[in-house]
C-alpha cells in the first residue's frame, strides 16, 4: 500500500439497481479510484450478501486498498425504503419483501452505512458535483423507465420521515388519466417517461404514422428506447417529434408544480430520455415550465441537464458517505 | 414596569393580511400578552408605516411594555415575497408593486425582523405549538378563499430561495381544468377552496337543487361562506353534501401528492372551510389520501385539524422571532 493511502479517508459508493450493483472506491477529493459491477442476485438474503461481498472486494482490489481503510459506505437503492432501519421495504423489482441492506453491508465490511433512494442519491450527486454545484435549492427530475425525482432543500437532501420523499413521478396531474405502474391513474410518470412515450409511439407506428420508427423498432415497446426515438425524429418522423414535444410540455407542468412547491434555483433534468434527446426535450419543457409556474417563482429558475450521467448515484452515495464522516 | 419584565425577551408577532394587520406581544414561554388590530392601509408607503406604527404601539401599550424590550419581530405576509430583501413583491391584494416590509417595520421599532409567507408562518405555528408539536415533518393545507400551503422539513420551515415555497394550492392537478385566480387552469385551488366550492354551490342553488342553501344565501358567491355551507347540509341539502364530499376527495388527491413528495408524518388541515365543516371534510379527505398515495408512504400518516385557529400566523411569526434570538 502506498504511503498516501494511510490515514486518508476513502469511502465506497454503491449504486444498487434491480439488475446490477455498481460499486466504486472514492477518495476525499471525490475522485473515483475504482469501479466494479455485479448482477443483482436478490433471490435470497445470502445471495444478495454474496453479491455485495463480490462487488466490494473487486472495487477494493482494483483500488489496491484494504477494507479497513474504508471509512463509510453510501448506497442508493430502489425504494420504498425505511432509512431508520436501513432496509428496502417491499420492492417490486427485487422480488423480496424486506431487505436489511445496512445489516447485509455491515456483514461484508465494518463501516457505517448511509443510504437513500437511488434517484434522491443521484440528485444529491448532481448537487454536490454536477449540474447543481452553484445551488442550494434544486429539484432533479429523471425520466427513464419511470420518472424519478429528488430534491435539495437549503443544501440538504429532502428525505422525509422514512427516506421516501421526492416521489415526484407519482404526483397525480390528472385524476383518471392513464394507468401508472403504481396502480394509480394520471401520475406524472404515466405521461412523462420512456415507457409512457413508448406506448404512444408504438401506437403511432402501428397506425402507419411513424414509418422510420416502425422500421427501427417495429411496434415492440421494449425496443422503443430513447436512442431509437431520437433516430426516428432525425429520420423525419414528424408524429414522433410531436409526441416528444407533447411529453416535454407535460414535463413542463410537472416542473412548474415543483417550482411552486419548492421555490428552487434550478431544475436538473436527467435520465435516458433527456440524455438522448437533449435540447429537443429540455427546451420545450423549460418553456412550458415558465408558461405554467407562478411568475414570481419561475423567474430566474435555471433548467439544466444532468452532468454525471451513469455515475450520478455512485458519486451521490459517495458524497453522502463523505459528509457523514 | 414590573420587575419580571426586565431582562426577559419579548417578541412581536404580526399577521399582515390584505384587509387587516394583527399584532401581539409574545413572551419567551410563547404566551400572547396582548393583541391589537388595525385595517391594512397600503395606499402608500407612509400610510402602511403609520398602520404598523399604530398596531405595534397598541400592542405594546396593552402589554405595558417599552419598545426597547422587544427583541425581535416576526411577520407573516401575503406573498409573493422576497425574504432576501425583506419585501412583498407585487401582491395583487395589496395594490402595491414592491413593499419593503422589513424596512418599514425597522423605522417603527429597532429590532431584527424575520418574515415569511402567511400560510407558511401559520404552518410553522401549528408545528411549534399546535397540531404538529410531535412531528418534525409535516404539511399544512389551508382551504379558505384560496388554498394555502406550508411545509416543515425535518423541523425547519421550507422557504425556498426567496421564501415562496409551499404554494401547494397552485399545484396543477388537471391541465385545462377550471380557471384559477392565478390565471392558470386546473390548480388545486381551483378545485379545493371556499371560492371554488361556492361557485359550484351557487350553480346548484340556481338550478333548484339546494333549497336550504338558496334560502340561506341565495346565489351570491360572497354569501356562500363556510358556515352557510354547513347549515345547508344540516338542513338537508344532499346536493351540497355531495359537492363537499367531492371537494374533500380532491383535497385527498392533493394530500396524496404531498405525501408522495414530502414523506411527512402528518398533514394538518385548517382554514375556514375545515374549521366549519370539521369531520365532514377531514374524514373523506383523509380516506381519499390513503386511496391515492403510495402505500409505503401513506402508512402511518396522521391527518389532523389545526389547533391555533386565527392565532396561527401571529404565533407562528412570534415563534420564528423567538427562534431567531
Amino acid at each position: 500500500m502506498s504511503d498516501d493511502k494511510k490515514g486518508s479517508a476513502y469511502v465506497l459508493g454503491i449504486d444498487m439497481g434491480g439488475t446490477k450493483v455498481l460499486a466504486g472506491v472514492v477518495d476525499r477529493k471525490r475522485r473515483i479510484l475504482s469501479r466494479a459491477k455485479a448482477s443483482t442476485d436478490s433471490s435470497s438474503m445470502s445471495s444478495l450478501e454474496k453479491c455485495f461481498s463480490e462487488v466490494i472486494s473487486a472495487a477494493l482490489t482494483e483500488a489496491v486498498l484494504e477494507p479497513s481503510l474504508i471509512s463509510a459506505i453510501g448506497i442508493g437503492c430502489p425504494g420504498p425504503l425505511d432509512i431508520r432501519s436501513g432496509s428496502i421495504v417491499n420492492s417490486p423489482n427485487l422480488g423480496m419483501k424486506e431487505i436489511p441492506v445496512r445489516d447485509l453491508l455491515r456483514k461484508v465490511l465494518k463501516a457505517p452505512v448511509v443510504m437513500g433512494n437511488d434517484v434522491n442519491v443521484g440528485t444529491f450527486g448532481e448537487f454536490e458535483m454536477g449540474a447543481g454545484v452553484e445551488c442550494r435549492n434544486l429539484v432533479g427530475l429523471f425520466p427513464g423507465t419511470g420518472l424519478g425525482g429528488g430534491v435539495i432543500v437549503d443544501g440538504r437532501l429532502l428525505e422525509g420521515v422514512t427516506g421516501n420523499a421526492g416521489e415526484l413521478g407519482h404526483m397525480i396531474i390528472q385524476p383518471d388519466g392513464p394507468l401508472c405502474g403504481c396502480g394509480q391513474r394520471g401520475c406524472a410518470e404515466a405521461f412523462v417517461s420512456r415507457s409512457a412515450l413508448a406506448k404512444e409511439l408504438a401506437g403511432l407506428a402501428a397506425a402507419g404514422k411513424a414509418p422510420a420508427l416502425l422500421e427501427l423498432a417495429g411496434t415492440d415497446l421494449r425496443k422503443i428506447k430513447s436512442g431509437v426515438i431520437l433516430k426516428a425524429i432525425q429520420a423525419g418522423d414528424k408524429a414522433v417529434e410531436k409526441a416528444v414535444l407533447r411529453s416535454a410540455r407535460i414535463m413542463g407542468i410537472v416542473m412548474a408544480n415543483c417550482v411552486n412547491i419548492f421555490n428552487p434555483e434550478m431544475i436538473v433534468l436527467g435520465g435516458g430520455l433527456v440524455e438522448k434527446l437533449g435540447k429537443l426535450f429540455v427546451d420545450p419543457a423549460a418553456e412550458a415550465m415558465k408558461d405554467y409556474a407562478l411568475p414570481a417563482l419561475s423567474r430566474g429558475v435555471k433548467v439544466a441537464q444532468s452532468k454525471l450521467g451513469d455515475d450520478a448515484v455512485l458519486l451521490g452515495a459517495a458524497c453522502m458517505a463523505l459528509k457523514s464522516l
